[in-house]
């Protein structure tokens, strides 16, 4: 499972990154190969100043080794082994009406001091983060991430956007990050699934990604904006900052882990304002964002 | 003793706004009074926007009441009451070649149901940021700081220099966040000293604190800088955004515990910046800092 799941990974990044290239027409993604000295590494693709796409990462990596300590506490395990792989994407598009998205696909394996598979997992989701919101935009990508949920079970959008929402909550803003999407995790095999269902979710929803986000950068890339329309994407990429360095699990769980520091932090927006106090007026788009950020909806 | 220091503390956000009011010459803070719904409040006031001070903000507050349950677990005492007050400072100048500077001055106390004082202590201290180096400000600033410690002791300057680089260290950068200054805290009642002796430390070192910071300023706020310059400067913010919100305990403490969030987070920076993997150039003047930032030095 972990070598058909890490070149899944592989192909996917390659799909990913070369449409997004394709849509930027500027600039493409730099690639850096890095080792971990613990065992494993990986393949961090980031692009930057590009037409569309300010910033963004398309990253993968595949580590493996003795469980660090964090993590033997985190799980309450002790002496384990552990092999884990993943693609991770964050997108800063440049146009404040182009919304920020999030991505992450990852296989976890926990292995005894034999060698023996003592457990292993899925987990994952994507989300989106507008500045302004469009609402067919938040429609059309719930829509995508419902349709691969239902082709494997018809609960698991329900309960992945609820786990969502709970997820990606800024809890000390009191708001969400974004309009969601997915989050699920912990998926093991069960009575109800084996393993091979599972990867068979978590693939196609991964394959879905391109369908739920990239007719939304086509039809808002173009939109002329104002610099207070950048002002207002600058500030709320402040509280994506705040989400990620504050509550992110992940983003914590590599910061004190001893993973790389780059790959980790390319999450973290190009240009990134912070205003005392700020309060858009009354009856403003602005507002209305902030309005669903404060209480997520359904969106289908 | 709580009300002899909020008085002061009081007096000293009038004397350092003012001060820094006049040198900006632009700018005035502006001034939010807040309530806290569990007992007592503060006195925010924020400046943006200067001549010379892009974003800065001196705060004092105090407040009381049953002691929240992460304080409770953090002391490992149950069913306590707390009085805290404080100043808290940051100030982020405009131009690149003036240091940010951040500092504090707090009291606690601690009590039983009955409202017996079961422990009291002060803490505080100063530290300062520079974007770009210059020796001597970093020597006058600690000069400063040992100046006021060494009236009082002569332990004090080494021993809180040495915690404050121990402190501000940015762990996942391996780096410090900037040049130091003074950390002390939990300073309490013993054979040696009696609390009026921290208070006669503390407020010597917070009425240090204009001497050690304003001279810096007037030297450097001239100078002329460009597009570079400043860039640099909002990359290395987003290393001071990464500490306060990752490592700073009174910042995630106040984001847990239900503190004012606009008061705590006005520490972070209005530009800032996050470019991947960023190296400076070799035998730059940029490059000589981050040397300096990982390895602390001795100013004095």
């Amino acid at each position: 499972m972990k070598q058909k799941f890490y070149q899944y990974i592989q192909n996917l990044q390659d799909t990913i990154t070369s449409k997004l290239e394709a849509i930027d027409g500027k600039a493409t993604f730099q690639q850096d190969l890095w080792k971990r000295p613990e065992g494993g590494g990986g393949r961090t693709r980031v692009i930057e100043n590009g037409a569309v796409f300010e910033k963004g990462g398309v990253n993968i990596s595949a580590v493996h080794g003795a469980l660090p300590p964090a993590m033997q506490t985190y799980f309450k395990v002790k002496d384990c082994d552990f092999f884990a792989c993943g693609l991770s994407l964050v997108l800063h598009p440049k146009n404040p009406f182009v919304p920020t998205v999030h991505a992450n696909w990852r296989y976890f394996e926990m292995y005894d001091k034999e060698g023996e598979i003592l457990d292993s997992w899925f987990g994952g989701g994507q989300d989106l983060t507008p500045y302004y919101l469009f609402d067919e935009d938040a429609i059309h990508f719930h829509r995508t991430c419902k349709t691969a949920c239902d082709k494997h079970d018809a609960n698991f959008y329900p309960e992945y956007k609820e786990k969502c929402d709970s997820y990606f909550w800024n809890a000390h803003r009191n708001e969400a990050r974004g309009v969601g999407g997915l989050f699920f995790d912990y998926c093991k095999a069960s009575e109800a699934k084996t393993m091979e269902d599972w990867y068979n979710f978590v693939t196609e929803v991964g394959d879905s990604f391109l369908d739920g986000y990239v007719p939304i950068v086509e039809k808002r890339k173009d939109i002329s904006y104002t610099k207070a329309h950048r002002n207002w994407q600058e500030i709320r990429r402040g509280r994506y900052v705040e989400f990620n360095l504050v509550h992110d699990k992940g983003t914590l769980f590599g910061l004190k882990t001893n993973g790389r520091i780059e790959s980790i932090l390319m999450s973290l927006p190009p240009y990134v304002q912070w205003v005392y106090d700020h309060h858009p007026d009354k009856g403003s788009e602005e507002e209305r964002l902030l309005k669903v950020l404060e209480h997520p909806k359904n969106w289908l």
